[in-house]
């Protein structure tokens, strides 16, 4: 028997992305969103209310890098999802976060968060939110790398679970995909 | 050391959405998409290209479903991603997957996968392939509900990784979200 929950913004997995952006005097600002995902094979798309300090920022520098929150630093994830870049403009050092300036694009990374995306501003629209953004170059920490490849036992990237509102870990691997299909004839 | 992997689509975690709908003569079709997330507080996006047998049906019937794949029908969620609907029209059925007619949208929700999400169209993009639905109901099968809520890790919702193209299991529980971050003053 299925139970009905109306209409609501639930699905599994959600991602906890850490969004890094630099203000107009160059310090580095951090937000935690579970609203979006790849939107394309460039592209990133993300929802986000034009009040956060964040959209300020990637207005004015045309670009953002996209964090994934990893298992060591649920807490300073959290954190800066928590906290508004408006009322603490030092969030970002209080996380504990360190920044290092992308080369590919006028955001910041975290030097704590292992994997990231590069992304340049395509558009952000107010009125339903909508941030889309080009993926200039993903980049990852050789300590998550395996065979050259990210490994994501490695990367140990979080979970949002929006029923119960925590996050979980990745479990193991259950199938290959583009494969295991191929059983069903 | 960061290592560059240029402009990918590689993002941790990805979900597995399995978009259920019908076709003219009232077939239930599914298909596996890995590009998507929600975009709104009822509204979830989704990159499809137009070759899709899934696209000609919502753009005929203006409704969908998204089932998340779980770790009970790894080979089934993966099957209907290599299988085109064009080619077989009876994939459905191939997978093992039974249809009930959604009460609130013309679509079908997929009897073996106990968590989906009942969708109308708002707008289909061929140029963009950007699927938006609203989501007006959220539905779910009581065996993954503790106390009226559902209970992630009765669900299991999987979890694709780009990077290796393989699926994964939901971890445990590694924080609390919106209450971690206040440990950090």
């Amino acid at each position: 028997m299925r139970k009905n929950f109306g209409a609501k913004a639930l699905l599994f997995p959600m991602p906890v992305l850490i969004i890094g952006t630099y203000d107009k005097d160059g310090n580095p600002d951090a937000m935690n969103a579970a609203w979006g995902g790849i939107s394309d094979d460039t592209q990133i798309s993300i929802c986000l209310s034009p009040t956060h300090k964040t959209v300020d920022n990637l207005k004015l520098k045309g670009a953002f890098t996209v964090s994934v929150g990893d298992a060591k630093h649920v807490t300073e994830c959290d954190y800066v999802g928590i906290v508004s870049g408006h009322k603490d403009a030092d969030k970002f050092s209080k996380a504990g976060f360190h920044a290092t300036k992308s080369p590919n694009v006028d955001a910041p990374l975290i030097d704590e968060l292992p994997f990231a995306l590069e992304c340049k501003v395509i558009s952000y629209d107010d009125k339903t939110c909508r941030l889309v953004g080009e993926i200039v170059n993903v980049t990852a920490d050789e300590s998550v790398l395996t065979d050259g490849k990210i490994d994501i036992t490695k990367l140990c990237p979080i979970i949002y679970n929006p029923s119960e509102h925590t996050y979980h870990s990745i479990g193991g691997k259950v199938g290959n995909a583009f494969s295991d299909g191929k059983k069903i004839s």
